[in-house]
């Protein structure tokens, strides 16, 4: 079985926006500006944060991430569902049809998405190099191997092949603590045999 | 590899507290009062809850869990942990020395723990009946198979084993959440092939 090594990055929950929606948080013509850098190239964090509201309460501080998208979307861990009172899918990112909706307030206005709430399916970027070095393709599903007192195997880690892509294994903070994985830590991975 | 089903429980952050912290936090004489009873025979949630304050943050309504124990243990999940500040070791329950202490607020007075807080090591709780049955031994460590899209293999799952247990394989929310299991889940595990 044909292992290599990735590198894994933790998303903490957060919220793409549109940039109507970011108008409407933030001002008429407001930009988003650029906190850091994130591992995907042209991906970064951004100093503006927003409130999230559901049916059973809010959850302040969430990271806005840039540039602008077409469609508002919020990714939570399903510990902050719990929180907010939803019960959103495990999704692919930009898969949001029939997801959830959720209330988002910032400084200058709030707006309601009627949907785009979803738990992010973990998931490999990979460049089409890194691919074809490793004989996987684009919508494959791969194993992780992590390591330690708390390790194991995640299952159905979806592969995404971009030239935009940096490789960088993505999975969410439940997924990082039940494994007790830290950001930049070196993994395992192969192709799934079952 | 022969494997066997087993119901999950997910535990959510709590606190078992000694009779003299009982009476610290909650008044002179004072004994918790039972709200359900938990998996494991004699245990129990209680009415009570209690604040736990770290160098980053409190964390409120913590559920005390009956009935009182020698020494005072927090049980937090990964999440908490960021929340709080602290950094406790994956531990079995009991084993608490060297951990991180916390300061502990009830409706009657405060303590400090000096130590006691912990990430709990998941485990499956077995009778000597069941694990003759499956031939595994106390302390062996076991794999969990779980199904689904967000599913995997838990390693390291410590076994134990006392006529005062019912089968039951205990995990924090961050493994619940991260693997979309639910309370109650049947799955299989078997024995570590490595």
């Amino acid at each position: 079985m044909e292992t290599f090594t990735v590198p894994v990055g933790i998303s903490n929950r957060h919220i793409h926006l549109s940039q109507d929606h970011i108008e409407a948080l933030f001002g008429k013509g407001y930009t988003l500006t650029k906190m850091k850098d994130l591992s995907q190239p042209g991906q970064y964090a951004c100093e503006e944060t927003v409130s999230i509201t559901g049916p059973k309460g809010t959850i302040s501080g969430v990271r806005v991430l840039g540039p602008a998208r077409k469609a508002s979307q919020v990714e939570l861990a399903g510990t902050d569902t719990f929180k907010v009172g939803l019960k959103p899918p495990v999704r692919d990112s930009g898969k949001i049809e029939g997801t959830p909706g959720i209330d988002v307030e910032g400084p200058k206005g709030r707006v309601h998405l009627d949907q785009g709430v979803i738990v992010a399916a973990r998931h490999l970027h990979m460049t089409p190099e890194d691919a074809e070095k490793h004989s996987v393709k684009d919508g494959d599903h791969i194993q992780a191997i992590v390591p330690g007192p708390r390790g194991g195997i995640m299952g159905q880690v979806l592969v995404r092949i971009s030239p935009d892509y940096a490789l960088d294994l993505h999975v969410d903070t439940d997924e990082g603590n039940a494994f007790s994985l830290v950001n930049g830590q070196q993994i395992e991975v192969c192709k799934a045999t079952e």
